[in-house]
């Protein structure tokens, strides 16, 4: 029979008892929950509400309950319902009386959030990590690839060129304040609901601001009512992970380009790729498909909660159960396409030769040679119209920019003179760049290695 | 080593080995992917692609196969990524040469959207089964509450009395319609992708109506680009589940709301309620809340497939793996929720006592009212007006429309007359509607029992 | 005052007024909403509620109120809310005391869910006719390169050839099942709520399958509450247009790969591009990526409406007036994707000569070479296992499998005969296709001009 | 003939040009476009890349243009696609040569979204300005009904007693946290990306310091990719926003329940009240209905974006262009529910006598006895249990807590004595809450008066 079980005759049935539990996925807070609860023992034993004694046998078996937990001993069981349940019966069988008390000024309602709270101040530190991990990756790359010029792209059409690392360092940006968000989320979450009970507070004396600061918590949270019924913190924190996730997908559909045989920039390893079952010549670049593909989940999660929170009156209603399995899913899914997207990046080489013969194509050069002009006196937007003139030119004639002869450039504009030269082909144009944050040479390293630095 | 490992010379890392298997959720197809097996073999065989003694040991081995994942004996490895690779591998395993002709005229790409197109077939003939159950639980309940006036609702405002079961039966018609969407998407995907290999067929002379007919299926798909990369099926499966939770949603906001203090409408039974670890005297509706609070998920489901699909190129790329777990936990949420709803239905009784003290509120006449002036000739929107005046009297006297005498209401309008009592009070309401799906008494009824021998 | 403003003695706010009306965007349903007037009006005159005398003014202020919208003079306000309120305040200015009649046995919650489903069956039936253009565009292109072999991918790796014209009905096929769902949706809506009125039907004898008929609906909706508070049908009409953008969204995800420097198959004519106002050389696909990008926005219009229906009890509540602009913007959106995706069709060409040069790289012949593999009586997967070893042969001699020796063939397995080389290069592989749906040649001509014939 | 349109001989189709212009919506950035172009035309001048005298020129032209613009003399032209493209060749029109200068050294791509984060921050600064304004009217309620007791919920089902102005304050607390989220979100993008060009920079020595300080930016982006192919802040800003439309659909669905008959604790007044065309009692909360609704495309929005970024490879894309629609959405739309919700706030009144007597209802104080008994040294968990029994005592006798006598009590457990009665009925338990941070009186008069300090 239920702990809650007083007033009722007669016991769920058991399909009810099946959709209702939560054990299943909510047990991953047990260390959290028993953390929780040391904390509130030690509380309610200075406060006088129960023995020392009874405390010193409360945390006593919590210890032992833990260690079952993580020995795979403990038996969990799904009429006990949830997490909470399972362990304060298990408390119960284990030390008796004392741990009738534990539950004193206590709801599972500010309990389940205070342990949501602390697994996700936790999760936020594993993926800070991780993205810390993926910059370095980067960086790494970059370095390895320094010099490496490459077509930058528009609409997926030849732009202009860019060096490799300045490329890479964009996504050390995004991945920069992809972290900026999680460690506000964790800043803005990391206060306590303990003591907030089923939704009104408590009328035994209680000291919240003991159990937030056993608990590392910056303070208790000020309102009982908004302790226990709201969810925006797991919003924003979905939120964050969302935009990392896009980010990671952007990347992913940018590299899954670079692999094919057109564009043939990016060689992954064998270690990150994997073949098909019928076509033997096939090596694709799963992984990173998979990125792409798994960043979905983290939206739909998202979407889960935004519908889930949407239109419940306050406070606690029973729907907030089902909050744990989409954090779950983001945080594991974020993880691990961080993990894989590092791995990746660990393992693929860029094929020097090949990018090198293909920058010729897509006039990278014709902004640089509308600078020119721009140079010569000419307004930038009778330049542009030169410039688009002498692509058309080149394009009649097959030819690069470069390759048109003085005299047909001056068939467009006399503007033109030798010294044109410099301005053209990739090389000449990637020297030209120098505005603060441009693809300039002398630019990006410098603000690479400091990334370097801050990140080992 | 993988069995499409020809061209490889390392193997994939631990971690990216972890993130691409789709094993540990897809072999709940393993029933479809042998079935597919099945059949691909028995036509191999008749086309004299493999031989019959071939085809014997390959069906052998299934069989065996088969039985051994039932009874729980099969080892399924990580390391063999999915399902289809588990059980070609185990087949070889088995039954030796034979088992590595299977694969003939056939890829993942293929065989993987056979099973799901399979299992999808399935879970859609289970979904119907339960909504059906549904039904037929409503149209118990409306049977047995065949009289009971209760208040309608439009802006949560009291608006017009109902029959019981005219409401039951309203949410009776959306189930209908939810069937008929499920139905019509069940049709649509029963054809067959099976010999589209990995995107343009084969050289090898198959028969995939053989095939397509050996499965059950109407035909097989026209064009096998078409076959292996398109996922629309599960995009219109999972919008029909979708409509459907937003049903059961809406059916369980109103329970939620019957069942609490303010309305009172609604006893759930001991049974299908669960309590408060603090709070002793709460009784709560939990099993509604939580099928409210699964329809988001089932909402988020669809949003990661949508996103997952869009702006993927033909023909089938990795990321498509993803679509699994989203149409798993689609199916077997709403299912679920089908299921725990009938469940609630069946343990439920109405107040009908608390009900009926409080009909009197909100003046669920006044339209009624409104219909008799039209009867003496006044243009509605005249009537209306009358009625609103009639309506502001009786506020103020805080009394019924019922309770105004005569002579105040003749100092609203003339018009008025003693038979204008046959028109008042939520009895005589009722009484007064006839048009054809209106709350009226006879209409409902003829209807309701029509229900009731469909679903038995 | 307002219409309904009998009880009432303030008037609201300007901004809970600008806030509250709809008719900045419900006025797109005018046509739809004076149609339902009409018939409403007939019927009340044909059942005795209104004089025939009444019926011709109402049917006469009717036709001038359309003319005048129409020719732009009608001066929508929005202190009178929304259409309806707008054309019947309009009616009783123009006509007097007779419009006052209009709105007996009728409510805005059935008006304007009939105006709706009205709206939706003339834009399922537009929508249609943009499919079947784009068909038609498909098809042209496919005649137009009837012999075009194009490489196949899969995991954006080259996989095996196909003909232009087989992955070009692949897109027919698909638009062919986002036909079907619009009709099957058109077909599932087209019931007359008209006559529901706010929920409980009405006690006066109106005639609803007369106005039903006149309306052009299959019948009467047969609940009067389901009729008013469900939304089901432009759930299930967003979903197939999200569907829908999913399959235009993974054309022109194509389409702007194709249209790269890198892969050069297309070539947009300048009428489908556009320029930058700073690269005077580019020359962008932008209509394609913007379907790409506005696929999204569908997306987000099913979600806004899934959201806003999910937990809202029964019948009409306020809400529901937000679901005309995810509506309309979903529909506008589709149509003028669909237009501009056939437009671009039938401006780009394929660039022939460069396609055909590109074709021996990625071993497109890799599947072939094991069919053949297999016809000398090899299982399939030591077939798999010899091309496997053919291939990393190739790739080391950077070579194609054509250009291996018989002898260095022999070397991987004896098996090989002079014969191979007809199994080899795109041009023999495409050949020999001979499955049903595959990309064998005569297969998808028959095919092709069957959908030429339906199309026009 | 566009400005770009050097090397293109063909206009494109009035349907692309149709589906391809953003002007109808876009030039709700005129002023930050405006802003942008002075801030860059000086720095173009101090650099020495124009003349003080062009500079003149330009930025006379510049505030011309704008006083058209906010005159409605200036004619938006969809042919010049865009809201910089119309307003750069306007200043053409209108000064000739130096406006060719302009756009010097910078594209669209940077244009553009320097423009949209000009625009996000102002309006954010307009969202926290409404947000304080909602959290005071609130404050303002809570300070009328400061004694008010209500019954507390959970699951929908009474709970506790609280204060009105405890509950009240906890939509303050969550309002905080949005405000907060909107802040750091501003913080965030408030870097300037001006100067970024088409993606790499630029060879031209401009200024990037200079014009990021004259437009009030922390600093520029210090990558030029990211700074033009990110939209990372409106994901992030449209997730905040989200988190807000969730906080107040909530607020709205209590307050649309309090409004009902049922509960009727909350009247509004007419200014906020609607009513119905066929009903003439109604009187509907529609504006907090509509706030429900609205916080849907609020949701939609953040999905659209979602969905749109995900999956384009670096860096600017077309598909970007659709960033804007949901964005003006979103903020117009949160804008609108924050103001009429204060609105609403401002013109309701509650029912303190009704409350009043509800209050006895739902065995609010069941667990103050059980804290009574935890006094007693009772653990809790068989306190629970003891008053679990005594509330199925009162039930089955029909009656209150403080109304079974204490013999009744006693033959439950005799640990009950006459003081009990001290903490039974909602008066009592309000008067026992004492923890920081409950809903007991003196501590949730000092916060709110805390609030009112900060709030005016």
């Amino acid at each position: 029979t239920k702990l809650w079980g007083g007033r009722f005759e007669e016991s769920v049935t058991p399909s009810v008892e099946k959709f209702s539990e939560s054990v299943s996925f909510d047990k991953k807070l047990y260390k959290h929950d028993i953390q929780g609860s040391r904390a509130h023992a030690s509380m309610l034993a200075e406060q006088g509400l129960i023995t020392m004694e009874d405390k010193g046998k409360i945390i006593g078996g919590l210890d032992e309950i833990e260690r079952r937990i993580e020995s795979g001993e403990f038996a969990w069981r799904a009429d006990r319902e949830d997490v909470h349940m399972n362990i304060e019966a298990a408390l119960i069988d284990l030390v008796g009386e004392p741990a009738k008390k534990l539950h004193t000024a206590r709801s599972r309602n500010d309990q389940v959030v205070t342990d949501v709270r602390l697994w996700c101040r936790e999760a936020i530190d594993r993926l800070l990590g991780k993205i810390v991990g993926l910059q370095a990756a980067l960086v790494r790359l970059a370095v390895r690839y320094e010099d490496l010029i490459i077509p930058g792209y528009t609409h997926l059409q030849r732009a202009q060129p860019l060096l490799l690392p300045h490329l890479l360092l964009a996504y050390v940006e995004q991945l920069d304040r992809d972290a900026g968000r999680l460690s506000d989320c964790q800043a803005r979450m990391n206060y306590c609901p303990l003591g907030s009970c089923a939704l009104a507070g408590t009328g035994l004396p209680i000291d919240r601001f003991a159990t937030a600061r056993a608990l590392g918590f910056t303070a208790p949270l000020r309102n009982s009512v908004d302790a226990v019924s709201d969810r925006d913190f797991l919003l924003e924190f979905l939120s964050a992970n969302s935009i990392a996730a896009v980010h990671l997908s952007r990347l992913a559909e940018e590299w899954v380009l670079w692999a094919s045989e057109e564009f043939g920039f990016l060689i992954p390893s064998d270690a990150v790729s994997t073949g098909s079952s019928i076509m033997p010549q096939k090596k694709n670049p799963d992984p990173m498909e998979l990125v792409r593909g798994k960043s979905a989940r983290v939206i739909g999660s998202l979407t889960t909660l935004l519908v889930l929170c949407k239109g419940l009156p306050q406070a606690y209603n029973r729907d907030l159960q089902e909050d744990k399995e989409p954090l779950f899913d983001s945080v594991d899914t974020v993880n691990a396409m961080l993990e894989v997207s590092t791995e990746f990046a660990l393992n693929i080489s860029f094929n020097m030769e090949r990018i090198a013969k293909s920058l010729p194509a897509g006039h990278l050069d014709a902004t640089t040679m509308a600078d020119y002009c721009v140079y010569k006196g000419i307004p930038f937007r009778t330049s542009h119209d030169i410039v688009g003139k002498s692509v058309a030119l080149a394009l009649s004639k097959r030819c690069q920019l470069a390759e048109l002869s003085l005299s047909e450039l001056r068939s467009i504009n006399p503007i033109f003179d030798e010294d044109v030269a410099n301005y053209l082909g990739a090389e000449n144009a990637i020297e030209r760049f120098q505005s603060y944050g441009s693809t300039g040479k002398r630019l990006s390293c410098t603000k690479k290695y400091g990334f370097i630095k801050e990140a080992h």
